[in-house]
């Protein structure tokens, strides 16, 4: 018998989506758009190593779950405008704190790491 | 001639992290300890869906980058803790929130989703 608890399978939900959102490019697409409009292009120069296809990739997932808008302006020739909805924006604070967190701790990672890799027998562990 | 930037190398590698700390399982972990010390066999069964491996694997990465204190006590047989760092904790609160926002916004997110798959053309965006 298989027991159906919709907690667990909300929280199981919950972990794909923070999976997604978690990915290092996803997260510098939201904190380069924060409460701007942006075309593909000025977001491809300003998240340093992001590949075109990656970009495209990461813009499209993000606009399947409903976090950014992508509005295609029938213009010659035609313009593609990104932004955060309004959803994508209550998730902005987080991903600002995270990608804060991370600037501000990285020597301490760094440090870390270090420490760790130094340690005697810190392979068998 | 290559220019070093250490603001761009701050940031790249900061991305790096995020990327690691985005990662499902070592959010789960990070959320799951808290402020508690558990065993290995408490966080395994306390974090539903993860094998034996992978949360070796996620807790040895977090030992690694400072977020995670591991003390193996000398008893019969062996018992070993874990527990977040000071590090570990700065980064707790975040970790929440954004847990939070996930489990929140999970059904906002399921419904964009279905929205996206359902429109004429998506595929073709």
């Amino acid at each position: 018998v298989q027991v159906r608890d919709p907690e667990l399978e909300r929280l199981c939900f919950a972990r794909q989506i923070l999976d997604r959102i978690g990915d290092k490019w996803s997260i510098a697409v939201i904190y380069t758009l924060g409460d701007t409009t942006k075309r593909f292009t000025e977001l491809k120069r300003e998240i340093d190593g992001i590949s075109q296809r990656m970009l495209t990739a990461t813009l499209r997932s993000l606009e399947r779950d409903g976090l950014v808008r992508r509005t295609v302006h029938p213009v010659v020739p035609p313009r593609v405008d990104y932004e955060l909805t309004d959803l994508g924006r209550t998730l902005f604070g987080t991903v600002c704190n995270l990608t804060l967190w991370a600037v501000h701790h990285a020597d301490d990672i760094a440090e870390a790491r270090a420490e760790y890799d130094a340690r005697p027998g810190s392979e068998n562990a």
